[in-house]
């Protein structure tokens, strides 16, 4: 391991050097694009770029939430399609290999001559319900046709079927609106999975159809808890009886780990 | 002109959209990257690369100030050259041609594959410092050797000679000290000239050393004016008599425009 030496200058602007020789090394650089993420993501060029001029041989940019992904494509004419042009950033800055983890459209990962891995934390978060919150043989059920592979996987591991929702957003005011879709979940404990919770417009309007609907109890989980303001509030004032979520991004729900999830794809760097 | 739409996303991601076709133009898209820095990066990167996936057929990116350019060499081993990165960003973004003002050092631009244009305002300010202040006659000081030649041209406009101080900078913490150098400032009105002026250090060391001289007045001209943290009060009280700027970035001392400068060179491009 060797350390990073972080700091800002006094007007904001970031610095980073390698406490420690990189000279020949492939590097992990392990960094998450949270909030703020034109920060976080400016820090990595930063450190790729830097630990290629330092002689590093291959870097591999861990990246467990991927800023930029939900823009990846032109909805209204005129528009950047931003996830596309920050893989490009990446790529000019020496990463030559991306792991990520969940990303909002896997598609978008094809668009980059990096070679690129999407991990799922699907699994651990469905485990951690199971055992943790003795969930198993709850209903898994996706927001939107998005997310159906994802609540198909926690179903295999949850054994309590699954099914989906159809969810719209508007392009202008971002508002969501969930079709009302008539489920087999009356006196059934129901998980939401989604790839992220944001504002949680989305897990609102689904736990109140799900409610509505008879269900006992509505749970909420997702690989990336952003949770913007007062998001969890919200959900959990709206009849949700809980939320959880993994700590590619730090939260009061990040209670299930991805260290092991990446450190088994990165030891086949070794 | 083409309007852009920009906003910020619940979660703080940029959004920007060309509110218009830019198919078959040089576009010169105008983006000053003072604080907060990188976001003002990112939103130009995915404007440019917008641009270029829009049609464009040439952009010019206009960038006053331009950020991370003080760190342009590796002062301690294992730093990143972030202004080497960053020019990197934009050329992937599809800058074709960089316009920029009195960047730090001008040494940086020979990095990269862009065309680049460095543009330099010390002639407004001294022309303004002599018309609008009446400053004809002051002597141009130039608190270090990197802004020698930018005092030398302003006492061209200002007629009053030109001299220089050596300054160094603690590397680890970032102080300012100002070597003892007998300056001929006596009874004199001097103007310190700089490229920018961040925390001010360097303006209030340079400053009390000119009054101990016997300076009768001392003002301080730069093209940035980023002023971080009290910067503006700390320089006022340590005896300098007033501080002007370019409203590269917009500050309470950005009195000279350099939109005709701009315009001037973007007329090459007609």
């Amino acid at each position: 391991m060797v350390p990073v030496e972080h700091k800002l200058f006094p007007d904001g602007e970031s610095y980073v050097r390698f406490d420690g020789s990189v000279e020949g090394e492939t590097v992990a650089i392990v960094q998450s694009t949270y909030p703020p993420q034109d920060k976080h993501l400016i820090e990595l060029c930063l450190l790729a770029d830097a630990a290629k001029d330092l002689g590093a041989e291959r870097v591999v940019a861990v990246v467990p939430y991927m800023a930029y992904a939900r823009q990846d494509k032109r909805f209204l004419s005129g528009e950047a399609i931003s996830i596309n042009t920050v893989l490009k950033l990446l790529e000019v800055s020496g990463v030559d290999k991306l792991i990520t983890v969940d990303i909002h459209n896997e598609e978008a990962l094809k668009r980059t001559r990096m070679e690129t891995v999407n991990l799922t934390a699907v699994p651990l978060l469905a485990r951690y319900l199971a055992e943790e919150k003795g969930l198993s043989g709850a209903f898994a059920l996706a927001p939107d046709r998005g997310a159906l592979k994802r609540a198909e996987e926690a179903s295999t591991i949850l054994g309590g079927g699954f099914g989906w929702l159809h969810k719209e957003r508007s392009r202008i005011t971002g508002e969501v609106r969930v079709e009302e879709k008539a489920l087999d979940v009356s006196g059934r404990t129901v998980i939401i999975f989604d790839d992220m919770i944001s504002t949680g417009g989305t897990i609102v309007a689904a736990t109140e159809l799900l409610k509505k609907q008879g269900a006992s109890r509505v749970y909420a989980a997702c690989t990336h808890p952003l949770l913007v303001k007062g998001a969890l509030k919200r959900i959990l004032e709206s009849g949700c009886d809980g939320v959880i979520g993994t700590d590619s991004i730090p939260s009061p729900v990040s209670v299930v780990h991805i260290a092991p999830l990446l450190a088994r794809e990165l030891r086949n760097e070794l």
